[in-house]
């Protein structure tokens, strides 16, 4: 059987969301939870959004395949049905820094990353010395320079819409880099910047290199066109700086309706597998 | 001349807010970073609120008397004022949980202690597993049960207004533990309880007691009436349990207009000195 896992975590100590061996990462620690309580070996996750070293999580949605038997051990004779049992024995059983928030069969068809429409980040920034909140260093950056909230909207307005993000992205062969931006729009939060980022999908490091460049507008470095010029040329300039993780939070996965699951885990697999696409399947600014 | 400081920090790594030999607290940190500076030693500031080990503070306020000449001397020939220049260079020395978020003069009479006519709090919890937020988990405390909004509210309600305080205090000989409690009240916010608590003046863990009190009656342990009755006993009862430091957070603290300064530094001073009054001075419930 198939379940789906709603979690949330603080990045800055582990070493990202993948697995990999001696380091503390969300991965591991998740997939070793459930091995514990399952009295299993191997278990396998899938993500929704791959996170970097010091990115932060409140919405992240895995699944995970297991058997049914193991599970109904978890429950014994206890007055909690399995499900709810497991996400007890998750939360006594990893550090306080990484929270389950729900656990629950999947619906056919279901699949973590691939059923996925978009996913939506934050980007928080305090770029006043009075809104320096000690309580929240770990997920807002502090800026040097006060930033316009104007101006900031008005480059991020330019760069929304089915694009190829090369110039936002670090290349990997034979991946594409064509996604769908949905929303990039800046609010003031009790003194707080915050970016809202919606897109289908993002390609790594994309959302602190969109972050890093329309800040250089924000701070009044560049006009606005400039940011809609770097992407425009398709190659990540030297002078667009990626944006520190820690501001970074994943904070919403969407999912079609269960019964549209299958089609749209269908389709995102083929547009993965598909190469980089030619420029004339980029639309016109 | 007199400055007044405001201030924020975490309070996770504080061993509270009063200087002491060979541990780290807010007074502590911020007297060395002022002698620094300045260039000085035995630098003293009086604090509005002491706030007791891992209680947080977003809007602490300290005065401290200084050398003008030192002060002047900050700033050297820079562009910046002498307080614009101080406000920079404590940030810069003191670690990263402990931020200044505004230097200025002190209008004529005004002393962080003594003409403060009320300290505000806010008292943070997540009582539902869904809601426990990695990034918050230093100052929002994770219950194990259900707290009814209602039920908390409703027994706050009855705590409110001038009282003797004895149930909720430490008792200390020749301290009055009467004090008015101007506003006791819980709201959620983003699935967080958060309890909003403001009096002229706190004795020590008032909150933290108060707190506690009220959260036997939204679990459903106490009717809210017991509340009162605890109140009335003036005497804190083995059973009233004393809530986690980390939930509490000083959030304000109010002054008169500077015109009134003075007069209410008198005040305040006066009554600090007035052993503890008869019961005959505590209005009837």
């Amino acid at each position: 059987m198939r379940l789906r896992l709603d979690l949330a975590y603080d990045g800055t100590d582990f070493r990202g969301w993948a697995k990999q061996p001696g380091l503390r990462t969300v991965q591991g620690e998740l997939e070793a939870a459930l091995d514990t309580i399952l009295r299993t070996t191997g278990t396998s996750v899938t993500v929704a959004g791959r996170t970097d070293t010091g990115v932060h999580a409140r919405g992240q949605v895995v699944h995970v395949d297991l058997d049914e038997e193991a599970l109904v051990r978890v429950a014994g004779h206890g007055r909690r049905t399995p499900t709810e049992a497991l996400l007890r024995r998750l939360n006594g059983v990893v550090d306080a820094d990484l929270r389950i928030h729900r656990v629950a069969e999947a619906a056919p068809g279901f699949d973590a990353r691939f059923s996925a429409t978009w996913r939506r980040y934050a980007y928080r920034i305090a770029d006043n010395e009075t809104m320096f909140d000690p309580l929240r260093r770990s997920h807002v950056v502090a800026w040097q320079w006060p930033l316009d909230l104007d101006a900031l909207n008005e480059a991020s307005s330019l760069l929304v819409g089915l694009r190829d993000f090369a110039a936002f992205c670090k290349q990997r062969e034979g991946r594409t880099t064509i996604r769908t931006l949905l929303d990039f729009r800046w609010t003031r939060d009790d003194g707080i910047l915050v970016a809202d980022v919606r897109a289908d999908a993002f390609c790594h490091s994309m959302v602190r290199s969109l972050v890093g460049c329309v800040t250089a507008v924000g701070q009044g470095r560049e006009d606005a066109q400039w940011a809609a010029r770097v992407m425009a040329g398709r190659v990540r300039p030297p002078d667009v700086y990626v944006a520190p993780a820690h501001g970074l939070t994943l904070e919403e996965v969407g999912y079609p309706s269960d019964a549209e699951l299958g089609v749209q885990a269908g389709l995102a697999r083929a547009r993965r597998s598909l190469d980089t696409p030619d420029p004339g399947q980029v639309p016109p600014r």
